[in-house]
């Protein structure tokens, strides 16, 4: 792997930080990569946007500020609009389909959409696992990190009495892609 | 406040990482400051240097690397040595003392030694709180966050099972230099 960039917005509220740490964790302790973590507080925590960017490297990094990202995960329509202008021609676009309508007509770019919420809300029962789901999709369509390594993270980091629905998170984000691939004739 | 940039260090374990989550919750949403954190993981993760780096402004931060840093929190020698070349002249360099045993000789540094291990075994009884023994110290030190924000937001991050412990964590914390400011006849 050569030096991945990272960039997850949505609202404060959405659990974009969190979701930036268990990648960030994920990466760094159960794939042995150099990871840089880097989160935005104030405004942006008080409710309106919210950022984390992770960057991951087989070697040290250099240069810990995201420059163009190679994977953009848009919780939110105003998340993506400020974002994209960061995002690589041929980079990964995934976001949440009910919150992201405008989607950008680029040849090059890999689009997935996920319906994080709506899974989070009648599959898993609690709306606040949506950047769960998400993450998970994401990380499995973009080969950033494995299942299994997301779900030792989550293991680490989330209290727990939310423990479980969490990795279930993983799981249905996981099955989600899977249908979602099957039925555009992709290998899983 | 114009903008302030804080460099924590130390080994990994220490809770280096939860210490900079802290301080830029409580400055974020305690004290309405703009916040940008920082954290690298990798090699430093798996158990030897840990670094979390915090900006505050009260207008947005633009840049969002520290260049100089205004306030060191040493926990470890190894990373006073390696990140006293980025305090600023007059910084503050806060230090635990039982680690950190060469001291710079700045004339206009301002220092100030903790024992926060010491405190956190002997009066507290449990090591694993040192690195808030330290930040409540700095934080009174140095007036960038109140003690009551920093309580706020070990409330809000800290596993209810912790709480208590690292909430005690800063009542000593700031006891400590109470105490010292005294002997030293200095105002608190």
């Amino acid at each position: 792997m050569t030096r991945i960039e990272i960039i997850i917005v949505g609202i404060g509220g959405m659990g974009v930080v969190l979701a930036g740490r268990i990648l960030a964790r994920a990466a760094a302790i159960y794939e042995n990569k150099e990871v840089v973590q880097t989160q935005s507080y104030g405004a942006e925590a008080r409710g309106t946007a919210a950022k984390s960017e992770i960057i991951m490297n087989d070697k040290k990094i250099n240069y810990p500020k995201v420059r163009k990202c190679d994977i953009l995960i848009a919780m939110s329509q105003d998340g993506l609009k400020r974002y994209l202008p960061y995002l690589k021609d041929d980079g990964n676009l995934i976001f949440e389909q009910s919150l992201v309508k405008d989607i950008p007509k680029r040849k090059k770019l890999k689009t997935l959409g996920v319906p994080a919420i709506e899974i989070a809300e009648k599959v898993i029962g609690n709306r606040m696992v949506a950047n769960i789901v998400i993450i998970a999709a994401a990380a499995r369509f973009t080969k950033i990190v494995s299942e299994n390594s997301l779900k030792r993270a989550i293991t680490d980091i989330v209290p727990e009495s939310m423990r479980n629905i969490n990795l279930k998170a993983v799981d249905e984000g996981i099955k989600f892609l899977k249908s979602r691939l099957r039925q555009a004739n992709l290998p899983f």
